[in-house]
């Protein structure tokens, strides 16, 4: 077995996000679908991006923001994804690197932009998410250094990486290389709409054991089982046999595991601005209690913490150091 | 005299800020005088940059934060300013146009990026900036539109447009054309640096009466009347005759005529995040103050309101809705 170097790896989608407030009539004149994800081309980008309103432009990506969580909380991090050599992707690594996290990726000299996320934050603080995926498309098996996956606790890959179709086969390397090192890895279902893209895919990957532990809010999870109610849809998970966690919003969240249903309770805030990153930040806790041999509930807690931390601001990278933040709630 | 279409003009160097937090340490050791604002070449900005934390990218520059802040009062507002035709360039535009601000400067095709100004925010609030002005050097006497400077009831200039030196006379043929269609001309000193470097044309400026109203803080009016006692420095400015703004940070501001001397508080805040366009808001608001005919008083207790909503979140333009806040205070 290969030194642990790493706590987590993060593999996914390296997106600049561009967060503007917005209302719910933008919303439905522009036909989208609150608390979603949308994939769209440069050309709507465009469009959509002339009836947002100013903008604060901040590093995010679902897996990155989850592996500068992780990091915050004291975790030794390294992420694997793909930006453009340009401003945008040159801002992306910036701000990896500077909160500590190991990132090597080849950046791409040529071909389309760095990903652009555009946000759209409701008076309700629900984010409407509409990503162009640029040069995130490029990620290929090529880019999964072994060696780093090999050093690493938990490789922990977003759902997401399904959509550019290079990045799956990324994705079940990494998982291979994982494995046979002995290592864990997570997936996070990342969007209702992205299960309903590649459920039967998301199924097998859960019940031929490519994954180990599911990250799921209750829309995903629904959407995974295909039922309207969040109780089947849990226990249609507990006969899948795998490590679950079920985050529920201001209702905090469910461990999910053969032998037991753990319920967990969210962390209180002042005041909610933006729901952007909260089940990235959620992931980072949960896996930083892990490789830190904590409980089911701590991790959980962790999660809950970390969470409530950036949706008090915008931008889904957390503000706050969160290993502070975690020990003085006695959780780390 | 043409037809008012405009409230307030600003023409000032078209800036995106890099927000990032950092510490007393850092600035010791990038030898940074914190509260002020240094030009920096393209390798420092790289360098520096290196050496931050992870940043927020939000549209800036001195005029232009002032501008978006009479818009967000309700004033019609337009600038002039230039960019290049880059991501940045294209943020900038954006995020003032989506204020509602009219904004048509032609952005450079050629040359250097549109200019970034890289700010390190310590934990006590205040922010050191560091400006590389790239295509903001630009801006020439030919992208000042006549017909723009006419319609608009004040033209604010920032003191900043000194040092690049081709906007010294776009700044200049401004404040002629303003004058001959009886409109009023204000400047800001920007920085009690940027005084030094220019301390006897900024009081020429004053005594030949090429502006009518001055807004400095307490180190710029210091700087240009060169001494270290402000009550010393607030009679010179009443000796120069004109219409003097004198901000004091947290003790509010002073408005200085030769018939009177008024003071004002500042406006209550609960948390300061980033004093980053304090004194470009608090323009915002008395110069939207004087376009509606309120008294100094009522314009100074608009700019201390401003200012308070964009120091208690990262970034020099404010979210709030401005002229709501100013209904709710009885100010407008």
């Amino acid at each position: 077995m290969a030194d642990q170097a790493y706590d987590v790896l993060g593999i996914g989608n390296a997106i600049i996000d561009v967060i503007a407030r917005s209302d719910d009539d933008v919303l439905a004149r522009e036909n989208l679908a609150k608390g979603s994800m949308s994939l769209i081309d440069e050309a709507r980008a465009l469009s959509l991006y002339e009836t947002m309103g100013a903008g604060k432009i901040i590093s995010g990506g679902s897996a990155a923001n989850t592996i500068v969580g992780a990091a915050s909380l004291g975790a030794k991090a390294c992420f694997i994804g793909k930006v453009k050599a340009d401003d945008a992707g040159h801002a992306f690594t910036h701000d990896l690197r500077a909160t500590g996290v190991h990132y090597a990726t080849a950046p791409a000299a040529f071909g389309p932009a760095t990903a652009r996320c555009l946000i759209l934050v409701t008076p309700d603080g629900e984010r409407t998410m509409n990503t162009y995926l640029g040069a995130s498309q490029n990620l290929t098996a090529e880019d999964i250094d072994p060696a780093l996956v090999e050093r690493a606790k938990i490789t922990y890959l977003e759902g997401y990486l399904w959509d550019p179709p290079a990045a799956k086969e990324a994705f079940v390397k990494a998982a291979a290389v994982a494995h046979q090192a002995n290592r864990l890895v997570a997936l996070t279902l990342s969007d209702a709409f992205c299960v309903d893209r590649y459920r039967d895919e998301f199924l097998n990957l859960i019940r031929k054991k490519t994954v180990d532990i599911v990250f799921a809010n209750e829309h995903e999870l629904k959407s995974l089982y295909q039922t309207g109610d969040i109780d089947t849809a849990i226990a249609a998970l507990r006969d899948d046999d795998t490590l679950g966690v079920v985050t529920r919003s201001e209702h905090g969240s469910v461990v999910v595991t053969r032998e037991e249903t753990l319920a967990a309770p969210a962390f209180p805030i002042d005041r909610l601005v933006d729901t952007t990153g909260a089940g990235d930040l959620f992931a980072a806790g949960f896996l930083t209690g892990l490789t830190r041999d904590a409980n089911y509930l701590t991790c959980a807690r962790l999660g809950a913490m970390a969470a409530s931390e950036v949706i008090q601001h915008y931008g889904a990278r957390p503000e706050a150091n969160l290993l502070d933040m975690a020990r003085e709630n006695g959780l780390l």
